[in-house]
């Protein structure tokens, strides 16, 4: 406890990322000033977006700084406070450092978590913003109705899986694929979705598309770009909707651009982009959505839980290689009672 | 009068179009049947949407058959009636085949217009679905508010030009991109947008848009595709809109995909394409709009009038190679009393 562990950013990456952009350092714990409280960050979310941010990309969220310590969102709990209206105990949700320990004024940015039966784990997944992302896209872009086939690329990821999940409530037909044989076991027999295909061992994504969306596709819920929204746009029907929710494809590597664009004329198609953040306010009506889904057993979701500090770097990499299985999270040291 | 002309289109080109996929046949004015009429269409208008119909690319109108007479819209003047609801003299507009004379049942596919001062080329000019085009995607996509920027590439062409004005009059600061000095200098000059440049002699899309857009675009009403779209794309605003009218730079040539997609999910862009035959519930909005915009002199226009059939293959050749001026007509024997 006398020790502190941080991850630095040190090196952008040039094309895929691996370990070498990221430092562990040992030092201190810092000691919180006058209106801040030192936070133990006990739970943390690696997410896709990150890849973007380590480039001087010209992303939705300010690049990583060369140098700083990593951050991403996360649960701390308030191990002492020098702030007057947070206490010892109090579970905070907000963008937190890659650290055992850090020091924060709360108010400014993190929200009080209160303990309700639900797992501290669900906060960062399955009613957290991978969600909440997948909710938003659907609703404000994807507009389905009963009968639509609604295709959903990584679709077994923490974004796509309840993408797919929320269509098949709303009537879609939905079609899925993923980069593993048993992520596509798990989403035709465990999410129920009508069709999946690995996208890595298949002759070709329009081939895939041609077999399992043989009337086309209504809806994209694109979250890997590259050939995987080429064969989408191909196989577009009329007034078609491409939710651009990310394109984890061109984060790593520069790939052909985006072929018969015309179509999207000929087509009248909908391709739009949106950023989780700018939509809070849909979190109430998401929140009680997902309570009686969950409920009523209609929402299915896995974790990858990675122990330790010094595994945040090996597992961030491998979840933009697709090595993860559902929403990837890292558990460091003890949590408190939820 | 006792022979007719018509244009037959004959073969489907293979990148640029040449006056070789087209005939001009010479035969006897056709008899109109039962329930038909006999047109003698008097004004036509040529428009870049016929370039996809002429592949057999996946458009929004179905292609042109090999060995079919050429159509477009246009207008025709009753000569001789064997349908109880129309008589000679009759005007009518809708979709007529590239013919001095033809036969049709009108009811079926044509509105009858009436004289009403208004010149008969207004109704496929000004007034007509070039100008609802810009007028749907400007009202449907691009909602332009006063002080954001908008780009019209194509802006002095028959849908650009009236795009370009409608920005003004909703207050945008317009720029507008053309392809020669003379169709710029009007721009400027005449219609007022607040920058213009030519295309062809600028060193980069790219750097034309960081001169003339320093701020970035936050409408672009796309007509061209593949360079200019992707200068677009690079200097769009956060929440910008891409008004996905047409693409004629892909008609011809296949170019380079469309690269950097992630900006669509990074800035939030809408991306969305329109097929103004699915709007002609805004005609009568449109209609009013314009006869006053007109009125108060807030809307300019220029066209190219071509006379005689024979030339309608070279003036559809030149359009596709931007060289005419604003919107295209072909002016086909005497027009009736307007």
């Amino acid at each position: 406890m006398s020790q502190n562990t941080v991850v630095r950013f040190v090196k952008r990456p040039d094309g895929f990322v691996d370990e070498s952009s990221f430092a562990i350092e040992r030092g201190p714990i810092p000691e919180p000033a006058a209106g801040e409280v030192l936070l133990h960050n006990f739970l943390h979310s690696l997410d896709p977006y990150m890849r973007p941010r380590m480039t001087e990309m010209d992303s939705y969220v300010a690049p990583f700084e060369v140098g700083q310590i990593m951050e991403g969102g996360g649960l701390g709990v308030v191990v002492e406070s020098r702030h007057p209206d947070y206490k010892p105990g109090d579970v905070l949700q907000g963008m937190l450092q890659w650290a055992e320990y850090q020091t924060a004024n709360p108010a400014r940015f993190m929200r009080k978590l209160e303990p309700d039966g639900q797992a501290w784990k669900d906060y960062l997944g399955v009613m957290g913003f991978a969600s909440l992302t997948a909710y938003v896209g659907l609703t404000l872009i994807g507009d389905p109705k009963p009968g639509e086939t609604l295709f959903v690329s990584a679709a077994s990821g923490a974004v796509g899986s309840i993408a797919a999940q929320i269509g098949k409530i709303k009537g879609c037909r939905v079609v899925g694929s993923a980069g593993t044989d048993e992520k596509v076991a798990w989403l035709r027999d465990e999410l129920g979705v009508d069709a999946a295909f690995n996208y890595r061992t298949v002759t070709s994504m329009d081939g895939a598309l041609s077999e399992h969306c043989p009337g086309g596709v209504d809806i994209d819920f694109e979250n890997v770009g590259g050939e995987t929204l080429q064969a989408a746009l191909d196989h577009i029907r009329p007034h078609g909707r491409i939710i651009m929710c990310g394109a984890i494809s061109e984060y790593n590597v520069k790939g052909a651009g985006l072929a018969r664009i015309f179509r999207i004329v000929s087509h009248k198609v909908r391709m739009q982009g949106f950023i989780v953040s700018e939509h809070l306010d849909m979190m109430p009506a998401f929140t009680a959505a997902m309570r009686s889904w969950l409920k009523e057993g209609q929402i299915k979701y896995r974790e990858t839980v990675i122990e330790g500090i010094d595994n945040m770097p090996r597992a961030l990499v491998g979840l933009f290689r697709g090595e993860n299985f559902g929403k990837l999270l890292v558990k460091v040291g003890a949590e408190p009672a939820s």
